[in-house]
C-alpha cells in the first residue's frame, strides 16, 4: 500500500545506468536554471518602489537610476559568473569555488549562506506567487501561508520523481513568461508612444523631493538587488548541460542576463509611467499588466504564467540544494545521507530537507514577501562576495593570458555585492539578524561533523595485526514473558546457535499466583534449560535484564564465550497492529545495544491473522 | 541527560509498592475530583446569557428559570450518582456501569464519548481560564491559543510526576475559590440588601419578551446544562479514596452538589439583577466580581482563583482519562500501552494522549470556550443517559428493598439526560456533528483492537504436542560493507555462534576498483570464510540483501540448520551522531524483519570518541 502510493507519486525505481541521460539542453536548461532569476522581475521592482513610497509617492522616480544602478551590478555579476564557468566546468558553485580559493573556512560560510539561501529562495518564491495568484483571484486572499505550503509540497513531490522529467514540461510555462513579459513590454511601448497611455508618473525625473536621504535609497537598491537573486544557479549547474558543458552554460547565462535585465528595466520605466503605488492585495506587476492589457483574457494569462514561473523559481532550489548538500556531505560536513540517491536518482534527503525548511519559513514570515527578502538578499550577496573574491585570488594565483582584466570584472562584482551587504547591515539589521545566530550555529555544526567523520575513519582502520579470534562458545539470553509458542520458537533458535541457553522472566509484585505459574509451565515443557526468575520492584524490566545480563556476559567472557540476548517478539499481520504490542522489546533491544560484547538478536513470530 | 531532565521535571521513580499510599481524603478528593464540577460556574451562566442576550438583552430574566431547572437536574443526578457509587465501590465510571447492565456496546459508546469528553473538559477547562485570565489582564487579548496549550503542558507534567503529589498543592487554590465565591455572593447580597447596588436588570422577571421561542429557551438550557459537567468525576475514581471508599465518596458528592447549585444559583441572580450582558474580552463572571468588589485587589485574587481553579479542572480529565483508558486496554479495547504505569505510578501514556487530544481542540477551536461547549455537553450526557438507564437495570434485575424509588431517581436522570441530549442534536447540529464521524470510528477501532488482541492470544496459544526441535547447524551470513574492526568483530561473533559463515557484500556499478579492492581485503584477512559478492543496478542494497538470504534460508532449512543474518553497525559516542550513520542496517533490519525462520542480529561496535 505505502509502496503502491510512493510508486504512484515518485514512478518506478531507475537504474544507476540510467544516471547518463539526465542532460540538459541550453533549451531546457534555461527553463529548468534561469526561472529563479527572470522570475525575479514579479517582486524586484515592487521592492524598490515599496521603500521609496514609503518616503513619498512623490520618490518613485528614483527607481529608474536605481534599476540602472541594479542593471550594472547585473552586468559585472554576469561577466564574473562566466569567468567561473569556464574556469569551473565540473560545477563552479561559491562553495567550490570558496573552498578552493580562499580555504575551508570561506568554503562553509558560502556552503552555509546558500544553503539557507535556497530555503528563502522556495519561501521566496511561492509566496511572491501566491500573492500573485491572490492579486488576479482577490476571493483567495487570507489564505496565503496555505496556498504556499501546498505549491511547496507539490513542488517537492514533483522533483521526488526526478530532474528530467521535470525539465521537459518546465520549459513552456516559462517561455510563456517571456512571452508574456515582452508582449507587455511591447504593448506598453507602444501605447506610451501613439499616446493612448498618458503620462501618469507621480513626479518627473529629477524633481526635487524634499527630506530624502542617502540611506534611504540605498535601502531601495539593496531591496532592489533581489531581482539579482538566482543567476548563480547556471554556475552550480555546469556538468549536467550537454557537452561542451562550460560553453552551453556560459551562453545560456548570457541569454538569461540579457532577459533579465530587459524585463527589469522595461518594468520599472512602465511603473514609472503609469504611477503605480503598491497596495496589500494587488501585486505592483500585475497593476502594471493591468493597465496595459486591460482586465480581460490577456491578463489573465499574464498572472497564470507569474504564479506559474515563480513556482519554477521555487523548483530552481530543489534542483540546487540538493548538490550542494551533496558536496558538503562529500567533505564530510553534512551527514551522509545527503549522498543516498532516491529511487529516482534525485538526492531525496535533500529535496525533503529544503521542502521543510521552506515550510517553516513561509509559517514564520507568514507568506509575506517582502520580509523574507532582506534575509534573502543577505544570503546571496556573502556567497557572491566570496566567490568573486575567490576568483580574483584564483586569476592572481595562475595567471593566464588577460587575467588583470579577469580579476578587475571579479572584483567589480566582489565590491558591488560586498557594498550591497554592508548596506543591508546597516540599514536593514532588525530583519537581517537572524543570520548573525544562524551562521556561527551551521559553521559549528559543520565542523562537529567533520570531527566525527573524521574520527570514525580512524577508530575503524585495521591495524596491521591480525584481530581473528576463536570463541570457544557461546551463551544465549533468551527473554520470556510467558510460554507461548514464541517461546518454543526463541528456545529452538537460540539452542541451535548457543553452547549454554538460559531464559529470563522478570516477575512483578502485583500478580504472584500468575509468577509461579510462568515458572512451572516453562520448567516442565523445557526441562534441559535453565530458568531465571528476576524480580523488580519497578515497573521497568529494562534495568533488572540488564544487570543480570552484564554478570552473565562477564562469566562467558572469562570462559571465551560470547553472549547473545534473544528477545523474541511476535509481528502482527499488519502495521497498524505494531501500536498494540512490542513496546517493551524495543525498550529492551534500545537499552541493551547499549552494551559492549552483548549481542542482540531479535526472534520474530509471524502471526498469520 | 535526557534522563536526567526527565527525573528533574517528573521525579524520581516510585516502587510498585508505594501505590498503597495514593489514598485520598475527603478534603483532598474535593479539591483534586470537583475543581472540574465547580469551575463549571465560570462560563455555565455566560452560556445561557449569551445564547438569550443573541436574541434580545430583554430575554435575560429567562436566566433564572433555566438556572432553576439545571439545578432541578443537578439534584437528580447528584442522587443517581450517589446510587452508583454505593453501588459500584471499585469505581463506577458510566464505562463500567454501562458495560455491566447494557452489554459491550453500550459500555463502549460510553467509554469512546467518555474519552473524547476528557479531551474537551480539558480543551473547555483552559480557554475559560485563559479568558478568565484575559479578562483581568486586557493586554494578553489575542495570544488565547498559546497561553491555554503552555497551560495544557504544565498540567501534563505536574500529572507525570504523580496524583498524590498533586492534590497536597491543589487543595489551596480549590478552597481560595470556594471562599472568594461565597465572598462575592455575600457582598454582592448584602450591598442588594442595603440598597447599595440598585436593581439594573435589563427586564423584570416575567417581562414579556416578543418574538421569544421555546427553541432559544431550550437552546440556552442545553447550553447552562454544561455547569453539570464533571460531576460524574467522583463516581469514577472511588476506589481512590480512604476507607469506607464509597461512604467518603458519597459525601464528597453531596458537599461538592450543594456548592455547586450555591454558586451557580448565585452568580446567575447577580448576573440578572446587575443586568449584564456579554462581551468579547471580558467574562460575565469577570463583570459580576468587578461589580461587586469594584476594580481592587479583591477583584483580582477572584479572577486569579478562577484562573487557578479552571486549570485544576482540566487536571479532572488527567486524573479520570488515563484510569478509563487503563480499563478499556484491560478488556482489550485500547493499546495495552495504556496499562503501563510510568516512573512516578501514573498512567503516562493516558496523560500524554489526553494532553496531545486536547491541544489539538484547543488549535481547532481557536481557544474559544463557547464554540466547544456544545460538543463538550453531548460528551458527557452520552454517557449520563446511558449510566443511568444501566442502573434503572440493575435495580430491576437485583431487586434490593426500595428499587422503585431507587429506579425512578435514576430514570428521572436517564430521561432529563436524554433531553438534553435531543435538545442538541436537534439545535446545535451544526457544532455537534463532528461527533457523529467521531464515535462509529472509535467504535470500529475498539472492536478492531479487540479482535486482534483476541486473535494473537489464541495464535500464541500452547498446543499440548512438544515443540522442541532439535537443529543440527546454524548457517550465519555477515554483511560487510568494508573491512574494518567492525567487521572483524563481527566475524569473530559470527563463528562462535555459527557452524557456517557467509559474509555477504553489495557492490555498485559506481567505482569497480573500490569493489575489488574490498574483496581482496577481506579474503586476505579471512581465508576460512566465504565471501559472496552481490551486484545491484539499483542504489538500494536490500532488494539483493533479502534475495540472497532467502536462497541461503532454503538451503539452511534442508539442512536443518537455522539462518541469522548478521548486521553490525558501530554505535556512536553520542546520540546526535546516530542521524550521521546507520541509515543502511535500520533499513535492512526492517526489511529482513520481514522473513520467517531469518533471525536478525545486530553487532554493535561502540566507538570510544
Amino acid at each position: 500500500m505505502r509502496r503502491y502510493l510512493k510508486r504512484l507519486l515518485i514512478g518506478k525505481p531507475l537504474k544507476s545506468s540510467e544516471e547518463g541521460n539526465q542532460q540538459l539542453s541550453k533549451f531546457k536548461a534555461l527553463a529548468l536554471l534561469s526561472s529563479d532569476a527572470l522570475s525575479s522581475v514579479a517582486y524586484g521592482t515592487e521592492q524598490i518602489v515599496t521603500v521609496l513610497v514609503g518616503f513619498s509617492a512623490m520618490a518613485i522616480w528614483y527607481s529608474l537610476p536605481i534599476a540602472l544602478l541594479v542593471l550594472v551590478l547585473l552586468a559585472s555579476i554576469t561577466i564574473s559568473y562566466r569567468q567561473i564557468i569556464h574556469a569551473y566546468p565540473k560545477g563552479g558553485g561559491a562553495y567550490v569555488v570558496s573552498s578552493k580559493n580562499l580555504g575551508k573556512n570561506a568554503g562553509l560560510i558560502s556552503g552555509g549562506s546558500l544553503l539557507i539561501d535556497y530555503m528563502l529562495t522556495v519561501a521566496v518564491s511561492v509566496s511572491a506567487g501566491t500573492e500573485a495568484l491572490i492579486s488576479a483571484v482577490p476571493s483567495l486572499y487570507g489564505h496565503q501561508v496555505g496556498i504556499s505550503v501546498v505549491i511547496i509540497i507539490l513542488v517537492m513531490a514533483m522533483n521526488l520523481r526526478g530532474l528530467r522529467e521535470s525539465a521537459s514540461f518546465l520549459t513552456v510555462p516559462v517561455y510563456l513568461f517571456v512571452v508574456m513579459i515582452i508582449l507587455m513590454l511591447l504593448v506598453g511601448g507602444y501605447n506610451i508612444m501613439t499616446g493612448q497611455v498618458p503620462y501618469h508618473a507621480t513626479a518627473a525625473v529629477g524633481t526635487a523631493v524634499p527630506g530624502i536621504t542617502m540611506a534611504l535609497l540605498l535601502k531601495a537598491f539593496s531591496s532592489g538587488s533581489s531581482s539579482l537573486t538566482g543567476v548563480e544557479a547556471i554556475s552550480n549547474a555546469v556538468p549536467f548541460f550537454k557537452k561542451p558543458h562550460a560553453k552551453n552554460a556560459a551562453a545560456t547565462l548570457t541569454i538569461m542576463a540579457t532577459l533579465l535585465a530587459i524585463f527589469f528595466g522595461g518594468i520599472t520605466f512602465l511603473n514609472y509611467w503609469y504611477g503605480i503605488v503598491p497596495t496589500e492585495k494587488v501585486t505592483v506587476l500585475s497593476q502594471i499588466a493591468q493597465t496595459t492589457f486591460g482586465q480581460g483574457i490577456l491578463y489573465y494569462i499574464f498572472q497564470f504564467s507569474t504564479v506559474l514561473i515563480l513556482v519554477l523559481a521555487a523548483n530552481t532550489g530543489f534542483s540546487a540544494f540538493p548538490i550542494l548538500a551533496f558536496n558538503l556531505a562529500k567533505d564530510k560536513f553534512m551527514p551522509h545521507l545527503y549522498m543516498d540517491k532516491g529511487d529516482r536518482l534525485g538526492y531525496s534527503n535533500g529535496i525533503i530537507t529544503l521542502a521543510a525548511g521552506s515550510i517553516i519559513l513561509t509559517f514564520i514570515f507568514n507568506g509575506t514577501t517582502s520580509l523574507l527578502i532582506p534575509l534573502y538578499a543577505v544570503g546571496v550577496f556573502i556567497p557572491f562576495t566570496l566567490s568573486q573574491t575567490g576568483m580574483i585570488v584564483k586569476w592572481y594565483h595562475d595567471r593566464p593570458k588577460g587575467w588583470i582584466m579577469k580579476a578587475f570584472y571579479n572584483f567589480l562584482g566582489a565590491f558591488i555585492s560586498l557594498s550591497i551587504l554592508l548596506i543591508l547591515f546597516r540599514y536593514r539589521l532588525s530583519t537581517v539578524w537572524p543570520f548573525f545566530i544562524i551562521m556561527p550555529v551551521m559553521y559549528i555544526i559543520f565542523y562537529k561533523i567533520n570531527d566525527h567523520y573524521n574520527k570514525v575513519a580512524e577508530q575503524l582502520r585495521l591495524t596491521e595485526e591480525a584481530e581473528i579470534h576463536d570463541f570457544d562458545g557461546s551463551t544465549v539470553i533468551v527473554l520470556v514473558s510467558s510460554v507461548t509458542h514464541v517461546t518454543t520458537g526463541a528456545i529452538n533458535y537460540a539452542r541451535s546457535i548457543g553452547d549454554y541457553v538460559i531464559a529470563m522472566h522478570v516477575s512483578f509484585d502485583t500478580n504472584p499466583e500468575k509468577e509461579h505459574e510462568t515458572e512451572r509451565e516453562f520448567k516442565e515443557r523445557f526441562p534441559g534449560v535453565r530458568f531465571v526468575d528476576l524480580h523488580s520492584s519497578y515497573r521497568s524490566i529494562a534495568s533488572p535484564v540488564v544487570k543480570f545480563t552484564d554478570v552473565i556476559a562477564k562469566n562467558a567472557a572469562a570462559r571465551n564465550f560470547t553472549t547473545t540476548v534473544l528477545v523474541p517478539q511476535f509481528l502482527p499481520k499488519k502495521p497498524w497492529q505494531n501500536i498494540l504490542h512490542n513496546q517493551t522489546s524495543l525498550r529492551l533491544r534500545s537499552v541493551l545495544n547499549s552494551r559492549e560484547n552483548i549481542i542482540v538478536a531479535t526472534y520474530n513470530y509471524h502471526l498469520k491473522k
